[in-house]
Formats: structure tokens, sequence, C-alpha cells
């Protein structure tokens, strides 16, 4: 049921970095549930992580082992988030790390633990253990594929991308994979992606590097405004391609791969969003900062009045200009907005545009991408984009019926 | 499928306001759907309105005849919200109360207009006009029950309740009702309450009560999240009964009786709101201050996971707590955050209670009036209450099918 999306044909490998992914007997039966990824020793490793004040286990763990070295290795678990689970669950995922440092002769610190799946449960550090002779066996730079596959909770699709980019001194490779259908699941605490390049890119570089483009991919999504207790997005650089990024050219080349990239994951997880039957661009322009547009595209995009309608092929335009108009933006002359749904004009001057009918909406709504375009007036001309899915029966269905 | 709630048998005149409903076909057919409310020379009122960026004519028209003077006539006509209509709008609004001012003989600015209904279609002030003269004929006191049904548009009960207070100087009346079922309808805008007493009360203190009121009534209930453009509350005070609020211990105890009135239709909105199968009292205690006490209230009330998990009857802990920790309180100490369904203990130190037993939860959760109460920690003693109902497939359902 994903909106336009579906599994890659295959993902390109990446120099210096290695994946194991097993059956470990999480919660899942039959399917790998553990991976294990290595990264040569002298990569860089970059992260952001949920804002959420109740953040699981592992992310704080993941976050104190990232601060105090150089991570070698990855641990990443499905079918249990390690959240809600107090000192207990703080103690189960450093002894996941203790695990993996014992099988690979690092130091528990280089070792960065990752869990998506219920909340509030114990994590099963004991099927973890026995598993990880198994992942460390299976690692290979092939792995990305299975990789990939052995972190869905939920998802029904695998979310995966490569791209290579040319730089001044050679060309190096991007391979990102990403986890997720809902901002948060159910219990399934939620997303998750993976990044990692062979180029050589030192680690404030690459932090500030992920921040923007994070800030423009995974953070201007939205399924259903709640975010997770685990979200996390790691970007890794190896240095093996021996490339580095050595100039300012070289230096926009690769952030506009590693935005495209983000990007194509984080609508994957939108179009893969639950209950998910159309993907929405929310577009804001006009307004005086980029804070001011996403404001007001998120008021849009969370709507629950907007989605129902987006689910209906609706084009409600009331429920639009409404949603604007409660953003929350100060002095907002509501007679110089226009909003467009694609290039059709819906609204202008506080109102119904006087050229504007039923059926020209219709034909936009009737698509399973559907632009809305939204000008605040001349405020400024700063805009954002956001990203979302419409609010569906399978919605209710899927939240309602998860536990039972 | 309202939740506990029933139309009021009976309510109570209030002297010095009478009410004339009719049917003027404005959407509805063989139904009441034109009210005028007449106040007693020398009435006082105070009102409250949405906060809405793109409010409607009527309310815009509202808010200047109200600064003004002292109105006499109330209009409300229900099927059209006359929003997002522009300038056109605002004309029809003024030609309105100009056909009520020459059909009573007073000045237009002694009439307010109330619209409820469909966004974005032109009101139609004949069918207003020539509806009047019955309208005028059918004022009299008896007349809350006959507009109280007159005002509903997707409503599935009427609402509204009569309270009676004792102050020092003889006994006053409080008569309320409203209408809505959602803060925002599919494009029903939306939220009308209409309050009136035979107290003698000045127009400063009436609105100093209505805004105290409001905060922990009318704006403290929540459905989808989406605020109208048409949302008003009228406070008006006759003074027929001869009845001052002489002293601090009168004032005390007919804005408690407002409160309850207040609080009873807020709640009659909620416990009708589309699809709502369940009544939700969040309590949030042990914070800085009130704000902070609504804000972690609203983003628990307003997420789609903990709702639908409400409609399961799901004692879903893990995305109440999820919610807590995104409501965007500064340095919240989560260990310090408990969670009870009503009295079971659900969270405590960030994760599931010790003794906690989920069929304790689910027996509480299968109730249709659930209180979830959070404290957070000794941050303060500020405390607040929100409410909600769930969300259902039936929000869907009508959300989706509305215009269709």
């Amino acid at each position: 049921m994903a909106v336009n999306l579906s599994e890659p044909v295959a993902l390109a490998p990446v120099a210096g970095v290695r994946l194991g992914a097993v059956a470990a007997g999480i919660r899942y039966q039959g399917r790998d549930d553990l991976v294990l990824m290595e990264l040569a020793p002298g990569s860089t490793c970059a992260a952001v992580f949920t804002r959420n004040a109740f953040c699981a286990a592992p992310v704080q763990v993941a976050r104190q082992h990232l601060a105090s070295g150089a991570p070698r290795y990855l641990l990443i678990n499905a079918g249990n988030a390690n959240a809600g689970t107090g000192a207990q669950g703080l103690t189960a995922a450093r002894s996941s790390c203790v695990a993996v440092a014992d099988h690979a002769g690092v130091d528990m610190t280089q070792v960065l633990p990752f869990s998506t799946g219920v909340i509030g449960e114990p994590l099963p550090v004991d099927r973890i253990s026995a598993a990880l002779p198994m992942a460390m066996t299976a690692l290979n730079e092939q792995g990305w594929m299975d990789g990939m596959r052995a972190i869905m909770t939920t998802d029904t699709v695998g979310k995966g991308v490569s791209e290579t980019v040319r730089l001044s001194g050679g060309t190096v490779t991007l391979t990102g994979i990403a986890k997720g259908s809902g901002m948060i699941h159910p219990d399934m605490a939620t997303m998750l992606a993976f990044l990692a390049t062979d180029a050589q890119v030192d680690k404030d570089m690459l932090q500030a590097m992920l921040l923007r483009c994070n800030e423009a991919s995974f953070n201007a999504i939205t399924v259903d405004g709640d975010t997770s207790t685990n979200d996390a997005c790691v970007l890794m650089a190896t240095g093996a391609a021996g490339v580095g990024l050595t100039d300012m050219a070289d230096q926009v080349l690769f952030e506009q791969a590693l935005l495209r990239v983000c990007r194509h994951l984080a609508h994957a997880i939108v179009r893969d969003g639950e209950g998910a039957t159309k993907f929405i661009t929310v577009r804001v322009s006009g307004a005086r900062d980029v804070a001011e547009a996403r404001q007001v595209g998120f008021t849009v995009a969370l709507s629950p009045l907007v989605k129902t309608a987006l689910f209906a092929s609706d084009p409600n335009w009331g429920r639009i200009l409404a949603a604007v108009g409660r953003a929350g933006i100060a002095d907002l002359d509501v007679d110089r907005v226009t909003i467009h749904l694609d290039d059709v004009c819906i609204v202008t001057q506080g109102g119904r545009a006087p050229d504007y009918e039923e059926a020209m909406g219709q034909q936009v709504m009737a698509r399973t991408d559907i632009p809305i375009n939204i000008h605040l007036g001349e405020r400024g001309t700063a805009q954002a984009e956001v990203y979302t899915c419409d609010f569906s029966y399978d919605y209710v269905r899927i939240n309602a019926e998860y536990r039972s």
C-alpha cells in the first residue's frame, strides 16, 4: 500500500563498511532482526537523535559512546525498542555493547546500540549475544540489502538508496538505509537511518552537513505529529575511497548528494506511512524566515481535517485556509494569502479564487502525489517544504488494532 | 453516538431574553435554522471569539458592533458559515444586521451576527431577510429549547443547561446553549455558545468572568486540534432579576455557576465529538505554571496515537509517555514523571510501574469516561485539565465523506 514506492533493486557497497544480518528471534520469527555494521578504523561518524525527553536507553548510550570515541560497530535490533525500561534498559543496552566489544576486540564505547520495536518490554540481551558470532561471520560489503530488510518493523517496503558523486579527487559512494512508517509507531519506536560514504570527511564537517540535510529531510516529514523515543540518523565516512572533500565545490557536490539521499529515505518513510494513500508536499513561500514557513507547513500537514480531505480526494480549500489561519503567524495579512493545488489557484485574497471551479481542484486531488503551495504574501522570501501523507481508515485500524 | 450525553429536558427562561427560531431554508430543509435573540434594553454583553487569522465575516462584524455599543439582538444562522467569503461576506453579514435593525427599530450596530455551516459559500441574505418577520413574531422567553436545536449542524444532540444561583440579593438564573461537535467541522464552522443571566453585571466584570471561565472550559477542549473560523462564545446579562453581584461572595458564587455552565457545554461538545466513543479528562499536575500543564495536556490529548489507543481501549502507556516526552517542557526530569489511568499507576520513574499489570489498565480503559492523570514531578504546584475524545473510524468517515 506504499504510495509510489518500491524497494531498491540493489544498493552500492561502501568501501570500509561491512554488514551482517541474522535472525536472533527477538520478536519476529523466520526473518532477520539483528544487524551488525562494522566501520573500518579511522572512520568518522555523525548522528542526530530524537528530541523526545523520554529517549530510549540505546539512544542515551549511543550518544555517550559517540561523544567519547570513534565508533567501530553499530548494533541494531528490530522488534524491541528498549524504551520506557528505566535503569534495567540502560544496563541491557550497555551489555549488548559489551558483547560486541568482546567478540570484536574493541572497546565497548566503540559500539553504538540502536533499537526499534515495542516500548516497555525488557531487551532479550541473551538472544542478541547468542546471535552475535553468526552476525560477525555474516559481515560483508554486500550486506546492505539484507541489513535494510532486517531493521524493518511494520514497514511494508524496504527503504534504501545509493548515489555516486564525482569529486575533484575521484568518485565516492553514498548509501543509506532507513526504517519507519510513522513518526512513531503504535509501540514501534521508530525511525532509524544509517548512511555511509567512502569519502574522507572530518567529524565536524560530517556533523554540520548531517544537521543541515536532516533539517530539510527527516525533520521535514510528519505522518501523525508523534515523535519517537528512538529516532536516530547516523552518517558514517570511512575514507576508504581515498577521496576527500578538498574544496568548496566538492563539499557542495557531496552535500547535495547527501540531501538527495536523506530526502529519498525521508520521503520513503512518508510514502510507507501508516495507512497512506497519498504523498503530499506542502510548500510555503513568502515567509519572513524558514521557521515561519515550517510552522505553517506543519500546521497544514498535521491537520486531521486536511489529511482526511486528502484521503477523500476532496479539494476542501476551507480546511487548508483554516489551518493556515491558526498557524500562529503574528499579523498575517489574510487578504494576501494565496493557495494553489499544484498550479490550480484555489484561494486568493482570503477567499475562493474567482476563476476556481471544483473540477479543477478535483483533478489535482485525484493524483497520488499532491503539491499544496501556500504563499503568505510579501512577508519575506523564505520558504520551506514539509512532506506528509493522508489520514485514512487504515491509520485508525493499524493504530487501534496493533496490540490486540 | 454521543458519549454519556442526552439533551436537556428543559431550559430555564432568563428574564429579559427572548428567542425566536424559524426555518429559513438556508441549507437544511424541514427544520429551524435561524435564531433571533432579543436582549432587554440596558443588558450588558461579553464575548470571546476565534483566534484564527481567517476569521469569518460575522465574527469581524460582531466584534466591531460589540465594541461600539450595547447589543439588543443576536442573529444566528446554521448551515452557512459565511467564512472565506471575502468582501462580499462582510457585506452580507452587515446586510443581515441592517435587516434586523429595520424590523426592530434599533441601530444596526446593536445587532450581532453569528454563522455556522459550510465555508466558502455566499450567505443567502434574502432568505434570512424573508424569515425575519416570522422570527420577530416567534420571540418568547420559552424559546431556549427551540433555539438550541436550530443552531445545530452535525451535532447529534442539542446542548444546553440551566443553573440558578442564590445570591445575597436574591436568586438569579443562568442558561446557556451551544453547538459544535469538532473544534472545526469538515466545513462546518463551528463552535457557538450563548449564555444569558438575569443578574445585573457590568460589562467589564462580565468580560473578565467569561475570559476566566472560557479558559477552563471551551479553551480546554479539543477534538482534533483544528480551531474554527467562526468560534464565538457570548455571555449576556439582562439585570432583569434586579439582583446584582453586590459583594465578593456573590461574585464567587456566580462565577462558579458560570464555570459549571461553560464546562457542561464544553464537555457536551467533546462528548458529541465526531466519531467519539470515549470522553477523556487529561489532568496534569506538578507543573511550574498552568501554561506548562496545558501544554502537556494538549500534547497528550491531541496525539493521534493516544487517541486511537483510547478508541481501542488499549492501556498503551508507551504512547502517553512518548507524548509527554515530546511536549517541549524544558529540562523535564523524566525519572520523576508518574502517570495514572484513573487511580491505577501505570508509569513511575520513566518506565512501567513495577506493580502494574495490563488487566488493571484494561479495566479503566473499558469505561466510556477515562481520566488520565499525569504528574510532572515536583516542578511546581500548578495544574490544568484538558478534555478530549478518542479517534475512531467514524472520525475519518465523517471527515472524508462529508462533502461527497
